[in-house]
C-alpha cells in the first residue's frame, strides 16, 4: 500500500503543500480534510466582495474541492473536521459534519495547515447576530446577505488594522450612510508609525468615514456598540481585531508551539513531531531582520511555506528562509505598504537605529498626475544596515515596497540603496526614485 | 586664492557633481560651462512636450543657471563651449558664443559631463531642414515650433528604440494624421528580446503607428524619406537612432577612450588624467552582471556618477559600483521595462543560460482592471544566478522591474527570488507575484 499523506486545512497552507507534494509523488495517497465547504479562496478579497468590486463568492475561489480531485488526484473532504490528532497511533479523528459521523483516519505523514481564528473578544453581548466576523468566505458571504436583508444603513468597525480600514471603506463604497471604525490605540494603521497612520486616517475622513481612536468597546447591545468614549448606534458590526493561530489541535497532540502559541517550525516546515510539517497561519515564520521567530498570518508567507513544506513532503529538499514583514493594502484612495522593521519595531527589539522621511512624488513633477508620496525608512545606527521601510501614496507608490523588500532579504545597507540602478521615466518615478531620496536624506 | 574646480556640462552629469562638491567644500571657486541655453533639464520629458502632455518647455528645468548662481554659488556660464582642454597647463579654452570672445581659464580640478551627441547618419540629405534630431531641450523646441508652423501632418520617425516610440507616439497624440517608425532592425524596442518587442509593435499599430522594421533608411528629398522598402512621404522626420558619447575633446586631451569611445573611468569616476574626473552619458559604466564595461546613456546612472564624483571632488571618499542595464518606458497603453541581460545579450556575451516567459496579471485576476502581463526572465544554468528579466504589460507592470534589478545587485539567484517576501493584496498582485510565478517557472 502506498503511503498517505494527510493534510488538514483546505487554505494554502494546506493544499499548496498538497498539491506540490503531489507533483513529486504521483502514487502518494494524499488526503485533504478542511471543516468548512470551500478550498483555496482568497480570503484578501473578502473586503472587495463586500464593495461590490467581485460581483460573485466563486471569483474568490482559486481552485474547488472537484478541481483538486480530478486535477491533482487529492482526496479533499470538506465540511471535516479533524477533532485530535494522535501522534502515536498515527491516525487523526474526523468529524464528518455532512453526513454525522466520526471516524478515524491513519497517516504515514501529516502536514497541519490549520490556520488562523479572527480575534473575538469576550465581551458583553459578543454574541449577538449583528456581530460578523470576517475571516472565510462563509463569513463574507454571511456578511453580504445579512447586511443586504436588513438594508444595513449604519455599520462600525471594531478594529483600524488593515481588514478593519478595507471592510470600513468597503460599506462606505456599498452605501452605507455612517461607517465607524473603533481602534482602541491612538492611531488606525498601528503597523505603521504614528505620522504615517495619521495620512491613512486623515484619508479616511475624507472618505466620510468616522475615525474613533483610543475608543476602547466595552460591550454590545442590540444596535449599538459601547464604547469607553460612549454609545455608538449601529445596524451591523464587523470584528476586525487580526487574529490567532488556530493551533490548539497541535497543542493538544503535544506539538510544540512558540510565539503567540504559533506552530514552532524549522526551515524546512517540520514541526517538532516527526512526520509532520505545518504551513501558514497556524506557524511561526522566521524574520530576516529582526532574527526572531514571529507569527504573521498572510496568504503569501502560507503559500511560500506551503511551497517549501509540499517540496520536502514530497522527498526534495526546500528550506523557508523568512520573512521581511511586507504587507500592502489600498485604502481609500491612498497606498499604503510597508516592510521590515517599524520605528516602533525597532525600538521595541533593541535596535539603535536611524530614520528619515521625505515627501516626493510618485512620477516626475512636472508629467501630469503625478502624486504625493510619503516615504520613511529605517536603518541600524553605525552599520547604516537597511532596517524597514515605509510608504503611503497615491497610485503607483505602494508597490515600490517590493524593492526595500529584496534589499531587506539580500541584508543591503542605506548607501546600497542609493546604488541601486532603479528604474526612471516621466511617466513613473523622479529621477532619483523616491526610495533613493529617503536613503540619500538617511545617509546624510 | 581657492581651488577652482572647472565643470564642462550643464547637465546633470556635469551639475550634480557641481552641487556635490559645493555642499561638502563651501571654498571651492566652481566654475560651470554649458554650450547651450539651459542647464539641469529633464531630457526624458521631451516626448511629453512634444505631446502636450507638458505644456511649457520651463516645467522640465529643474534647476536653471540663475539659481545654480544664487543657491549654489556656482559660476555657470551658458552659451560657452569648450574647445580645448590643456591638462598640462590645466586650463580650457572657452569659446563665449553669447559675447563672440574666446579665453582661456584655468582650473585646479576638471569634471566632464560631456553628454552625448545624437546619431546623425552621413546620408544624402541629412541637413535638410525637416529633420530633426531629440536631445536638448532646445532640439525639442524647435520640434514643437516647427511642427506647429507647418501644421505637419505626416511625421516619420527614425528608429524604433525607446525615444523612437515615444516620439511616435508623441505625434499620434498631437493630431498628426500618420505617423511611421521606420527601423533597420527586424523589430521594434531591440533592447527587448523579440517576443516581448512584438508586442510593442503590435501596440503601436493599435495606436495607428505605422511601424516598418527591415527597412533601411536610404536617404531624404523634400517631402519623403528614402527606404530599402519605397518611399514615404513626410512633412517632418524625428530622428531617434540612439546617442554616442560626446568625448572628441576629452579623446584630443590624451584622456583614455574605452567601450564606444566612452570615456574610462575607475569605481571613484576617476578618468585617466590626475584631477580629472567625467559622469555622465561620456563616460562608461561598469555593468554588474555582465562584469565588464558598457556604455549606457541614462539620466539615472548620470546622477550617481556624478553624486559620486562630486562627493570625491569635495573630499570624501565615494565609488560608484555600477549599473545592471534598467529602463523603462511607458509606450502607447503599454508598460515596458528591462534590467539586467536580455537572451540577445546573454547570448552575445558567452552566458550559458535559460529563460522562462510567463503570462500573469497586474492585480489579482479576479480584480477590477486587472490587465495582461508578461515577464520574462533569463538565469544562468547550473548556478540559478538571476542574470536579467523584462516585463511588457498594463499599468503597475513595469516598476517591479525595480525588484529585478535590486535582486541583481544584490547578485541573487532564482529560488531566491522565490523566496523573496514581495507585497500582496488584491488591487496590486496576484498571491505569487508574477516575477515569482515566472521565477518558478524557471526553477522547474
Amino acid at each position: 500500500m502506498s503511503e498517505r499523506l494527510v493534510v488538514i486545512g483546505g487554505d494554502p497552507g494546506g493544499m499548496a503543500a498538497a498539491t506540490e507534494a503531489r507533483r513529486r509523488r504521483p502514487e502518494l495517497d494524499i488526503v485533504a480534510l478542511e471543516k468548512g465547504a470551500w478550498t483555496s479562496y482568497s480570503a484578501c478579497g473578502l473586503p472587495y466582495l463586500v464593495a461590490g468590486d467581485v460581483v460573485g463568492a466563486s471569483d474568490l475561489i482559486v481552485r474547488s474541492p472537484q478541481q483538486f480531485r480530478e486535477q491533482h488526484a487529492i482526496d479533499v473532504r470538506t465540511r471535516s473536521e479533524v477533532m485530535a490528532i494522535d501522534l502515536d497511533r498515527r491516525r487523526v479523528e474526523v468529524r464528518d459534519h455532512e453526513h454525522d459521523r466520526t471516524y478515524e483516519l491513519p497517516f504515514d505523514l501529516l502536514h497541519l495547515g490549520l490556520g488562523a481564528l479572527p480575534l473575538r473578544p469576550p465581551l458583553p453581548g459578543i454574541d449577538l447576530d449583528m456581530i460578523h466576523g470576517i475571516q472565510t468566505l462563509g463569513d463574507g458571504i454571511e456578511l453580504v446577505e445579512h447586511a443586504a436583508s436588513i438594508g444595513a444603513q449604519r455599520v462600525v468597525v471594531v478594529g483600524g488594522g488593515y481588514i478593519g480600514v478595507e471592510m470600513a471603506e468597503a460599506f462606505v463604497q456599498r452605501g452605507a450612510q455612517s461607517v465607524t471604525v473603533v481602534e482602541a490605540g491612538p492611531q488606525v494603521m498601528g503597523t505603521l508609525d504614528s505620522a504615517l497612520g495619521e495620512l491613512v486616517g486623515e484619508e479616511m475622513g475624507r472618505h466620510g468615514i468616522d475615525v474613533r481612536c483610543s475608543t476602547a468597546v466595552e460591550g454590545f447591545e442590540p444596535g449599538a456598540v459601547l464604547t469607553s468614549n460612549g454609545r455608538i448606534a449601529t445596524d451591523l458590526v464587523v470584528l476586525g481585531l487580526g487574529v490567532t493561530p488556530n493551533t490548539a489541535l497541535a497543542g493538544e497532540a503535544g506539538i510544540d508551539l512558540g510565539v503567540k502559541d504559533a506552530i514552532k517550525v524549522d526551515h524546512r516546515q517540520a514541526t517538532s513531531a516527526a512526520g509532520v510539517s505545518a504551513a501558514g497561519d497556524c506557524c511561526e515564520s522566521y524574520h530576516l531582520v529582526a532574527r526572531r521567530p514571529v507569527h504573521i498570518a498572510l496568504g503569501t508567507v502560507a503559500n511560500k511555506q506551503a511551497r517549501v513544506a509540499g517540496i520536502n513532503l514530497g522527498g526534495g529538499h526546500a528550506s523557508f528562509p523568512g520573512v521581511v514583514g511586507t504587507a500592502i493594502a489600498r485604502l481609500c484612495a491612498l497606498e499604503v505598504a510597508r516592510t521590515g522593521l517599524s520605528e516602533r519595531e525597532a525600538l521595541a527589539w533593541g535596535f539603535d537605529h536611524v530614520t528619515a522621511t521625505i515627501e516626493a512624488s510618485t512620477k516626475a513633477g512636472y508629467f501630469p498626475g503625478t502624486e504625493p508620496m510619503t516615504v520613511k525608512l529605517v536603518a541600524e545606527a553605525g552599520s547604516g544596515r537597511l532596517l524597514g521601510g515605509q510608504i503611503v501614496g497615491g497610485q503607483g507608490a505602494a508597490k515600490r515596497i517590493d524593492t526595500l523588500a529584496t534589499a531587506l532579504f539580500a541584508g543591503l545597507n542605506v548607501t546600497d540603496l542609493i546604488d541601486l540602478d532603479l528604474a526612471y521615466a516621466p511617466p513613473f518615478s523622479s529621477v532619483w526614485d523616491p526610495l533613493q531620496v529617503a536613503a540619500r536624506q538617511l545617509a546624510r
